[in-house]
């Protein structure tokens, strides 16, 4: 019973890893779509974020039922908990990813992104993506250090986002309010997406070391 | 034992309603601060943010030490995690109004919403602190019709910001880019505050029915 148990919070936590790649692909292929204008891949990456959302319901199920029947306690009822957490956060990521994908879609065959923004766009995708791998990859190895360094990564992501507003808000924008109004809500989106990897990062020190953190540390979720 | 038990999921609960009761003055609060350019109203907003923080890890904290301890079963179980998600969606709504401050705040003297949008964001904060109390509400009644009908109210806040991206991106937008872009963000800050208050009575429909609902249900998160 116990080893059967055992084998299904490994399922969960593998599952979660394999959440996150899809996440991660996600993330890569809205960003192709949209710095390409894209139309057939932004479709891909949207009707993808059904599949997510499938694992996202099918592994909330799975903790709840190992809460019901299991009643664990200390690492493995954190271990329970932080899941349901990062599950949602992912599919939260998932939505995100897509809500990119369809500022592409919508903006066919135009490109939603200016050409002095492309760059800009093309590296928050960069870390972006590389953090959710990070993330997933913590998930795996429960290495604290490497999700402890989630923050600082997400300081470039910040950095990114200032460049974004000041490009932006200069005198000489001439790409007109629409373009303005995609570029704010397209970075807003990048920019969560980072936010809830450095959660995910939180949560799995949390796992670990039953640390929960600064109060901030729940609230970038 | 179980009396102390009960008492205490008791008192979680009540906590989530006191959390939504401080989200409802936030969001109305930080409205007003919004469209009066006030910045001492902006500021107090900001710093109660502080408080509405310190009850999320608090009552976080109750709800684990409630499933370590006590291994709670079938109704009892959904209430504690529907808790813990219900007070991670309450913490987001409250950095969220803290956002729509920080705007006003960075462009006090002026006022950062345009006097043609000014209704339109008016109803927007009116329908979002509609829906955070009545989400608030249902916590108390464990009414399940009203919890449903958030869902509804949330279409008038999805056609204000169709209404908004009207005027916004219409061909006489005479007020500029950093306009437009407080525009966009602000009314994404109001909108995800209300999916944030439908997504707790999704929540609270689970508690008492052990109904999840579709799986776009917890994707709104």
């Amino acid at each position: 019973m116990r080893d059967s148990y055992r084998e299904q919070l490994d399922s969960v936590v593998a599952d979660l890893v394999e959440m996150s790649q899809l996440i991660c692909a996600a993330v890569r292929n809205a960003t192709a779509a949209l710095l390409n204008a894209d139309l057939q891949l932004s479709e891909q990456v949207i009707s993808n974020d059904g599949r997510i959302d499938d694992m996202h319901a099918d592994i909330e199920m799975r903790c709840f039922d190992l809460l019901a029947r299991q009643a664990p306690v200390a690492g493995e009822l954190r271990t329970v908990v932080a899941a349901l957490r990062m599950v949602t956060e992912m599919g939260r990521m998932g939505d995100l990813a897509a809500h990119v994908a369809k500022v592409a879609r919508m903006r066919y065959p135009d490109r939603a992104v200016p050409t002095s923004l492309e760059s800009n766009f093309a590296r928050m995708a960069e870390v972006a993506e590389e953090m959710v791998e990070q993330a997933g990859k913590t998930l795996r190895t429960r290495n604290v250090a490497v999700a402890r360094e989630l923050a600082a990564i997400d300081e470039e992501m910040d950095d990114l986002r200032r460049t974004q507003f000041r490009i932006l808000l200069g005198n000489d924008w001439p790409y007109g309010v629409e373009a303005a109004v995609d570029v704010a809500l397209l970075g807003r989106y990048y920019e969560r997406i980072a936010d809830h990897a450095v959660s995910m990062g939180r949560r799995l020190i949390y796992v670990v070391t039953g640390e929960i953190g600064g109060i901030d540390t729940w609230t970038q979720a």
